[in-house]
C-alpha cells in the first residue's frame, strides 16, 4: 500500500461530519494527524465537544484544536438544528470528553502542522471555511507547503441547499470562501454538484455493527436524525454523502471527473455566497460527476472493517 | 421514591459484571459512590482498565480503585477467559480508557468510604472476596457500619459451577468468603441457588439498543461471548444472570426468598470454596428462590430507560 496521507479535517460536527471523521479513522489510507473545529452545523464550542467525544469514543488520541465562532465579516446566520439536532448529533448523545483542546487555536494548528511537513499535508475542510482563510491570511506561505486542499462545499452548477444559490459552508462564511477558493494553491472543490448524487442509506451503515458495535451504534443513531430531515425535505430515503465524500476525494480522485476553472464566490446580494465558474485567477479542480456507487462501497467498507471499537 | 441507595460495587469485570454496572448506573435506586476491582475474570489489571473504560462509555465519573491481584492465601487460578473472553468483555473492545484510577487501594477505599457514611453504605461484591476480607481485617469497625453487604456467590443447595461443589468467586478465593461470609455483619447471598434460574436472552438486551445505542451495542457485543459459553456449556440461548441479580437484591428483597443460617466455607480437599449451611456463627440471608421474570423485567426495563448513552 502506498504511504497513508497526513490529514487535517477542519470540521463542525454534525452528523455527516462524525461520518467523515469515524471513516478517516477506519482508512489506512489516512493518516489523521489533527481535528480543528469551527463553527457552522453547530456552533464552535458544540463543535469541539463534539469532535473530542467522538474520538473518545473511537479511543482514538489525536490533536483538536478549536478555531473560529464566527464568519469573518458577515454576520452569523443561524445554526442549522433541524438538519443536525441543537447538539450536533441528533439524538444521539456522546458523554462529556475527559480530554482537552490542542492549546493552539485552529489557523495556527493549521500553520505549525502545513509548516512543519512542507509538501505533506492534506487540509480538508468540510465546515465553513474561516479557519482555513484565516490560516492562509496570517502564513500565505502555508499556499506552496500543503499537498492538497480538499473542500466539502459550494455548488457551481446545480442548485445551493440553502437557497437557490448557496450550499451551506460557503453561505455561512462567503468571504472566508473567496479567500480560500481563489488562492493560489492545489484545491479541489466536492461540492453538491456531486455530493448530492451520492446517497448513503441505513444500508451503508448496517455492516459497521458488526465488528465495531460502538461506533457503528452511535452512527446509525446520528443517522437517523439526518435520515429524517433528507426523507422530510427531499423525499429520500437516506442522506446525502457530503462530509465523507470529500475525505475520499482526498485518497483517490479516480472515482470522480473533475473540470478545471477558477471559481469566484459571490459577496452580496440574494445570491451571496453562490460560487461561479470564473474566466480569472487560479484554476481550481472542480468535481462535477462521481462514480456514486465506488464512493459509497468504499465508505460502507471500510467503516466496516473492525478498525473501530 | 425513596432515597437512592448509596452503593460500592467490587467487581471483575467480566461480562456480567459490566451488566452489572450498566444496570446500577441506569437505575435510579442506586447511588453508585464508586467501584473496586479485584482479580477474578480476568486479572485486576484488565479489570481496572475494563471498569475505567465501562464508566468512560457511559460517561460517568466516579471513583475506582484497584485491589487485590490475588487470592489471600491459596495459588491463583487461572482466569477463565473461555467464559469472558482473554480482554473480558468477550469480542467487544473499548478504547483505552483517558480516566485514572483513585489514589487509594481498593480496601482502603471502602474502608474510608463507609466510615465516612456509617449506616448508608451497601457493598456488593460480585468478584472474588478479596478486597472485602482485607478491608475487614484491617478495619473490623466496618462490619458495624455497613448498611449491607450483597454477595454474588456461593452454591449452598445447588452444585457449583467451577466443579460438582464450588462456585467461581468463593473457589478463587475461599479464605477470604470464609471470613467474610462468617462475619457478624448484614450479609445476603445471591449465589448459584437463584442465579442458575434467571435466564437473560439477548430479547432483554434488545430494547435498550433504542435510548442507548452506545452502551446497548457494547453489552449485546460482549454478551454474545457469553451466550455462546452458556450455549456450548449449559444448552441454553442466553445467560445465567449472576452479578446483575446482586444488585437487584441490594436495592429491593421482594423477588427474593431468603432464609437465614450461618454459613462455612469448606477450606481444604475437593470440595474447597464450597459454601455449607453451618449451625454456629453469624446468621447470613440466603437467597433460595427468585422471581425470575421480575428480575429480569426489572433488569432489561432500567437498561432501556434511556440513562445511558
Amino acid at each position: 500500500m502506498n504511504q497513508p496521507i497526513p490529514m487535517i479535517i477542519d470540521t463542525d460536527p454534525g452528523i455527516d461530519d462524525a461520518m467523515a471523521i469515524l471513516y478517516a479513522l477506519s482508512d489506512p489510507a489516512v493518516d489523521l494527524v489533527g481535528l480543528t473545529t469551527v463553527f457552522g452545523n453547530v456552533p464552535v464550542t458544540t463543535a469541539t465537544r463534539n469532535t473530542l467525544a467522538l474520538l473518545e469514543l473511537a479511543g482514538v488520541d489525536i490533536p483538536v484544536a478549536a478555531g473560529a465562532a464566527r464568519p469573518m465579516v458577515q454576520e452569523p446566520h443561524p445554526h442549522p438544528d433541524f438538519v443536525h439536532g441543537v447538539e450536533g448529533f441528533g439524538e444521539a448523545h456522546l458523554p462529556p470528553p475527559a480530554r482537552k483542546t490542542d492549546p493552539r487555536p485552529a489557523h495556527e494548528f493549521i500553520i505549525d502542522m502545513v509548516r512543519a511537513r512542507p509538501g505533506e499535508i492534506t487540509l480538508v475542510p468540510v465546515g465553513p471555511l474561516t479557519n482555513i482563510a484565516m490560516a492562509l491570511k496570517a502564513a500565505p506561505d502555508i499556499a506552496e507547503k500543503v499537498a492538497r486542499v480538499v473542500v466539502m462545499g459550494g455548488a457551481v452548477r446545480c442548485k445551493g441547499n440553502v437557497n437557490e444559490y448557496a450550499e451551506a459552508n460557503i453561505w455561512q462564511d462567503p468571504h472566508a470562501a473567496q479567500a480560500v477558493l481563489s488562492a493560489d494553491w492545489p484545491l479541489t472543490l466536492v461540492g453538491l454538484d456531486i455530493t448530492e448524487r451520492i446517497v448513503c442509506t441505513a444500508a451503508d451503515l448496517a455492516p459497521m455493527m458488526q465488528r465495531s458495535p460502538i461506533c457503528g451504534a452511535f452512527l446509525t443513531k446520528a443517522a437517523e436524525f439526518y435520515f429524517a430531515f433528507h426523507k422530510e425535505t427531499e423525499g429520500i430515503d437516506g442522506c446525502h454523502l457530503h462530509d465523507p465524500t470529500a475525505v475520499i476525494a482526498a485518497l483517490d480522485m479516480a472515482p470522480f471527473g473533475v473540470e478545471t476553472a477558477p471559481l469566484t464566490v459571490t459577496l452580496e446580494g440574494e445570491a451571496i455566497g453562490r460560487t461561479r465558474e470564473g474566466e480569472r485567477g487560479a484554476p481550481v479542480g472542480i468535481c462535477l460527476s462521481a462514480d456514486a456507487d465506488a464512493v459509497l462501497a468504499r465508505f460502507r467498507d471500510r467503516l466496516a472493517s473492525g478498525r473501530l471499537p
